[in-house]
């Protein structure tokens, strides 16, 4: 059994041809995978990014609200979870840089009859601004689409 | 350059064979891993589960507070990843089922000079006090030792 | 045009033959509406409240994870409204009496492209354990079904 | 027995006539209300428009501190349950087109011994920066004057 | 110019000879003190550990709900003050020892005309519940009265 | 036994005769001591001011991300204890204005065995950006250094 959030966190931690091995796997799974990068002092561009990738390469619906609002609630709980409980970045003197994966699909291969959900991974280092003074972190979100 | 959240994390997802190869590569690569289960609507059983098993096994000494505290901070932000905010589990109707991992060791492995550090990770499933209704959830603590 | 939420509290604040009126309406503008009342210094007993009503009534599917996992979070976000930040209730030495209404429809009356939509609100007092030593309070959560 | 925070919820819902009947009604009881509107992605923009019509229609002083402070922390109160938790609009991608009343009077019809109270209700629409990706939201704060 | 706050802080951290000079010159300086212990891994124990001092030594009266409501929010701000964010204690695997103060008076002694205000100061210590496995805590919340 | 905690809030609260009191009896304990003022409504120059004082009298090392780490997360527990959950300053309009003291030395002069500790201290008003209209705050955060 594949599950939707374990896929995404495993294509975000990935590289070069593993990171391809991860996505032709999942796709046989019946997952859809994007990914990009954002570094970023503010919270909103976390947001943002997460948002235009995923309607960019079709993964949500650009036209239809409810697509966006769970996205959103699912890429709001990884911030959560980067920020670990208060959501905010420069106004606390810190910084990201991150990896985001947003994959689309069944919750598990076993759970085809539950529709489809999204799982948004933030994957990265906080930290100062400055070079090397951060940390890694990571934050997950899921959502039923 | 290999990371210790990563490495936990790597660690916290794999199974069987990969496990073993997981804990050999961080093994060479200077990092120390435990790993364990714990599933519970109460959420100081998560606290407690790492802490016993990371004393246990002798990755932090239980007769030194500083441990204990570095260990306690980085568990409470594996928590928070969990429940995404608010920690709480039973009080919120709502249990874990989890793997935890703990990896002490560099921050990276370019960065010798920084002293030992730990990385706690908490990943399973969260969901109604039912079998099934339930999704993923991680959560990623790091602090310095 | 109508709005679920706005419909929901209508119908949360409404006694009586006003109460009535307002269910009367809802259905004719195609929102499903329940109402209960529960009162706990225990934040799980809400949850527990909401989805056994909602399951008995047939507003929500109990075998469907999708239907549990979006009044969930309905009812969450009611929660943390009605705690203002903090979920808490005996924890934090007070107690709750409240009505709860669910809502089940389009997100407005002329939106009905956008599929089905819950209102979960929570409106009643809150204070200490101590008759008359309370003041009013409301939540409300809205999710996509 | 009338509420104050029922009063003030009734009125931010009301329009045209309705409005003017629940104004006059609860003048009847002994409660004073005002109303406004506000729309913004800052969150200080809710407490200075909630504050500075308070002050201009003489619901409460401007010179006196203590009046000040109970009008803040019901803002707070009720700006936190619009939020959901974390106080944050533009910086989590989202804002909102919200109706404000404030009530002052006594906390119920029935509690006359106890004091003036005030209440705040923000209600109106929370969501992305489009037009029509939005759902709606409210949030009450009470306070003793 | 005295301040109630650092009075109420003053008062918690002196012991012997000096507690008793402090609340002499705090008792000039026109502010009512009370000083109590409180040791627990239930928060709800602090909130009722403060309000029954200060209902037991009439620094506030037990038959007025507004008096009550103004103590439970300074207390409830000392307790997010010492928990930091959280509000928890045994949930999170963790205890306190803690003295309180409340102090009862004017805001500043140059602010007469401002009226009455509590202050709630919890000074101790936090940890595990192991003995000398914790550190300082401290928390103060003001309000008027 | 004296406290690193308590030393800092005394030095904070300290004035001119007494302050150099405080601070000679804390060297002799072994507590190295700093002192500033900030005001601002940006919580980031609250971690800036405390940062920069710290590396600039030699109590933290500027070229070591520990160090900056356990600075960090003293400072944020303190920020978190001054605005009480919700880290925010402008965008709640409110503002602050500062005294803050940063300890270095043992838990207590009894606990020489469990290493270096940081305290940071936070004292000063809190309120409306209208002088007068504010009441005090305290924050303290502990860390292992």
């Amino acid at each position: 059994m594949e599950y939707i959030g374990k896929t995404a966190i495993m294509y975000a931690l990935a590289n070069g041809e593993r990171e391809e091995q991860v996505k032709e796997m999942a796709e046989k799974n019946g997952f859809r995978l994007i990914k990009g990068k954002v570094g970023s002092m503010n919270t909103e561009k976390l947001f943002a990014a997460v948002e235009t990738a995923s309607q960019r390469e079709g993964l949500i619906r650009k036209d239809y609200y409810r697509d966006t609002h769970s996205l959103y609630h699912a890429t709001l709980d990884a911030v959560i979870g980067i920020c670990r409980g208060q959501v905010g970045l420069g106004n606390m003197l810190r910084t990201v840089g991150l990896i985001f994966t947003v994959a689309r699909g069944p919750r598990t291969t076993e759970q085809l009859a539950d529709g489809e959900w999204l799982a948004v991974v933030l994957y990265g280092t906080i930290g100062a601004p400055i070079k090397g003074y951060e940390h890694e972190t990571i934050g997950l979100g899921l959502n039923h689409l």
